[in-house]
């Protein structure tokens, strides 16, 4: 009953395997072995998109904060949700690689800024010329913080007001997989097509080892993106391993079959907790959520070993943030469940 | 006959399997991993230090440049050899981790500082008060960038120096276990007994997937690191599989059996090299060397097959770097002096 | 009739007879100026603290960013008021000058911060360990941005409550002197008697030409400030014209006599404006504020040519920003009070 | 007989009566004010650059800091004499503006680069690609560090090779006007017409009280300009006293009056310091020189009440550092001559 965080889990049989496989004799380092070609290919029919520029890391945090790097500047706004990952629990990560910006918290419920807010925001920037930091770009977290998930036509909407004065978009996929399958839409959909300019698609989280893809719509940033990787001691020697994660995230289609099974073990879950009386905080969408129960409930699922974050909520309540992953089985939710109803 | 670097090695299959034995359910995250305890434990049994903080990152360069961030101020003279890696070869990632201090170069022939150009180094800098920068610390290259080592007791006679004026000391030891191997010194020798700070303690080059672990004698600064490493993006969520690597690299003394293993083919290709008729730029003194040919020979080496990288020499002459490895064969070198001898 | 800020107007006549005095003959330095010696004497006095570090500088932004940076890291949270100069009208000075230190807005009605919401602030920060931003330091601007003050009493329940996380605190001072006049406090009962480390002592609003202090209560960080002044570039070479003015500024109490005329004028305009019937969105308390009025009466007040910044309020109001100064006249304040009155 | 530094002198009367005649009344701030438009109006003339755009900073380095930081990246070379002030004289600040840029030492004699050398220089950068910083631009400072001068067709000299690579250079003019004088270009053949990008043009040890401008000749970087010297706190907000003291500066040629009179009496003291029997370390070109005395020579003319740098030479010498300036007299001159010869 371990639902601490989906990064608690290893990584799928699948990509332990491919990580074997490349192991076999030499290879270019640094990002020029063979399997690197063919995971910039996949990205990119996976986007639907042949041009995009595609990188890989080894941290959420380095892809988010490279990725604002290179579409910001230090006297930037950044606007994000104010519960945002990079805003809240990235110890001033984005700070350090965009050499001081300053991210501007857009509130809104269950995670998600709303189009009215973050114009309201970005409006508000900038009114005082060059004593004030300069409008910059806006981020977007799918699966937000909260575990809501923003449609492609959310995303979408979000877009249209950060061009009105021209900025950036990133989006902030550490869980891109899981926002997928929640809204049916396509990669395609969720990003580009909505107008997105860069992404951080995440495979951690998701069943691989330590590998995040950054993926550029428009190349013309790859260069600096290079350099900016190599000076943050993120470009790893033996990048294989690396390639070969993320070759095995895709192929066949595994890292959707692993959302999709991250989140049925989340719906199952959340049904199952709702049905038990508790209250969700937020509605639940993906494979992440927030219950509220009495201490006593708390105290009752820990001493059956269920392994999970607290935090605190309402008057005598606290919240539990419970997060299922690839490697969820039904008899685990079924077997909290079941300590739950008590 | 693949002797571009160490780096383009796989892992050694005891590392590869430990991985795989650590992918074996759910672990906590972000360095908490009860594998870490353990390497933790080692790590210190083998420097003899029972306090040396220890913490594991995925790349040399933000080893180097992390344990340059924690010693210096942004305002330091870092004082390190004009061919070091950190000075040469990590695209200023230490500029960037250390919010913009100052390498100053200090020449010696083959890759090594001398004591007294050391101190002529470290006394003008200073001279000019608030005017320039400050005297902030040394680092030192072990294996050097020309494949020679120094022994434990020239890194003393360079620390002695440095600790004229106080300045803390890194051991930049990417090829750490073929410096230990090469002069028969011990780990605490070669570090905290020559009255070393900091080390960047490499994995990677010497039989790893990834990793490289930093170890500080003095653990008042463990807090800060952890913080900056966060905040660099270098703090993996599924950290077990860089203790994995760790532990396995130290068991049974494998470490120093891969470097024994690289530095003896390093010598066997040394010596035919040399017998071939050829000059060493520098003494072969572990697993790299850099002889020169005139280009012909090259073009007979690399229609053979064999794969290094070369660079302009004296006249009509090219070096070629070579490095051999902790899976480098026998018949491979030899098959090189084969075609070599021509 | 210009009450655009307290920046527009000119230098007190004695100020610029100091700077004519100043440029006979030769000077030392970079500040080693013997004016500076006495400058140094004076600000302890008025201090009442003998040992206080004091440098100048030429603006407010740098005195305020230096003050933070050599109080905080990278990675602290620096907790001040939502609206406060260093969060909104500096373009990031603060995270230039700190490489990235990240501001909390705190909010509270009339500018000014409650130690309830202090507390909450710097309590959630710290919450989530090695991934989130540290507790870092506390800015208090005094004459707040809303032309409210605090009181010696108010500025030392701040600082109790900083200092139970024992966090350094920073006074804003750029109107330091009128914040005094309008509390009745002493200069050592607003700063280190109510606990604050580090103060901006504000010159150039208030009838100097370009000159504010820095004053360290603790002085084991002078040496860090003095390079992180030289390498901003603020380290004046011909800097006895800054000494020159800071001197005539402390004697026979001119900057006190100042800002009590600027004090004076604000409490005729703020009466003035409000028996006119505007209702003022902050108390007036010393020399800016912010009354609303109809679009009409603007442009009656703009045509009769009444100089001043405007900003949306509620609905039909705009609201103004009036400051008066060293040198602001009753004449101006009444027939600008005639003209509103119509 | 003060020989220290021209920034040691004080500002031309008429300097000081400008910012007298610019304190009356109200302006508008943060270089909105009328003079302003006028200076820049005047330094688009002397530049004969319509479009040239110019910003005025209170020190060398800012400006020196700034040109570099909006003409390179964090990851950038910037190639420059090895004894250049920026690289040896500003506690690291053109790190700190450009967030980490590496400055790459050219060697060459009497404080100049060859082309030869520079070209070397350039040309070693960058063969190891994303592993090591990237060409960035060049830094020519006229007159020396070494008290000698670029004529015009030198400077096109270096800027041809910097533009073999594209890259962007920067004269360092904190004694512009004296290099002019020295070689009788105008500012136009000095600078853009050599293919200089951006000029620090300096007026501070020239005769001012304490102002740079920084001219540059593609207006397209104005804006970030403007927002890097706001974030550094660089942008006074009684901006009027910089304004005034350039504006006299240009007036009636007064910048080149007083520089031909600091050049002339440097060659007064070069001239009857030779003839003394000294050796000049350097050719004395404009109004510093270098000779070299034995210790007693020092302590006579110390004794007589001569100020000036010292710094070791040759066995059993020290070189004096000298430097007249615009308040220099003949008589002082000629006073410490007659000290030399005993």
């Amino acid at each position: 009953m371990y639902f601490t965080s989906d990064n608690a889990s290893g990584a799928h049989p699948k990509v332990l395997a491919a990580i074997t496989r490349a192991n076999d004799g030499f290879a270019r380092s640094y990002g020029a072995d063979e399997i690197m070609a063919r995971v910039t290919a996949r990205v990119r029919e996976v986007f639907e998109h042949p041009e995009a520029a595609v990188y890989l890391v080894s941290t959420g945090t380095v892809a988010n904060s490279l990725a604002l790097a290179i579409h910001s500047k230090p006297w930037s706004a950044v606007f994000a949700h104010t519960e945002a990952h990079i805003a809240t629990d990235e110890c001033g990560a984005p700070e350090f690689y965009t050499d001081g910006a300053k991210l501007i918290g857009v509130a809104g419920d269950h995670g998600k800024m709303t189009p009215d807010a973050l114009a309201q925001a970005i409006g508000r920037i900038g009114e005082v010329g060059v004593h004030g930091v300069q409008r910059g770009m806006v981020s977007i977290t799918n699966v937000t913080e909260a575990g809501t998930v923003y449609t492609a036509a959310e995303v979408a909407d979000l877009v249209t007001v950060a061009k009105r004065w021209d900025l950036p978009c990133h989006l902030d996929g550490a869980r891109f997989a899981n926002a997928l399958v929640a809204t049916g839409a396509t990669a395609a959909d969720m990003t580009w097509k909505a107008g997105i300019d860069v992404v951080s698609f995440g495979g951690t989280k998701n069943g691989c080892m330590g590998v995040e893809a950054v993926v550029m719509f428009d190349p013309a940033k790859a260069w600096e993106f290079e350099l900016r990787r190599k000076r943050a001691g993120h470009l790893l020697s033996k990048h294989r391993f690396l390639s070969a994660q993320f070759e095995a995230y895709l192929e066949g289609d595994l890292w959707l079959d692993m959302a999709t099974h991250a989140n049925a073990m989340g719906a199952r879950l959340a049904t199952g907790v709702a049905a038990a009386g508790a209250r969700h905080q937020h509605p639940a969408q993906a494979n992440m959520m927030f219950p509220e129960w009495a201490m006593g409930t708390h105290q009752r699922l820990e001493a059956a070993g269920a392994a999970y974050y607290q935090m605190p909520a309402s008057p005598g309540m606290e919240a539990a943030r419970l997060v299922t992953s690839w490697n969820t089985t039904e008899a685990e939710v079924d077997q909290f469940l079941s300590v739950l109803r008590g």
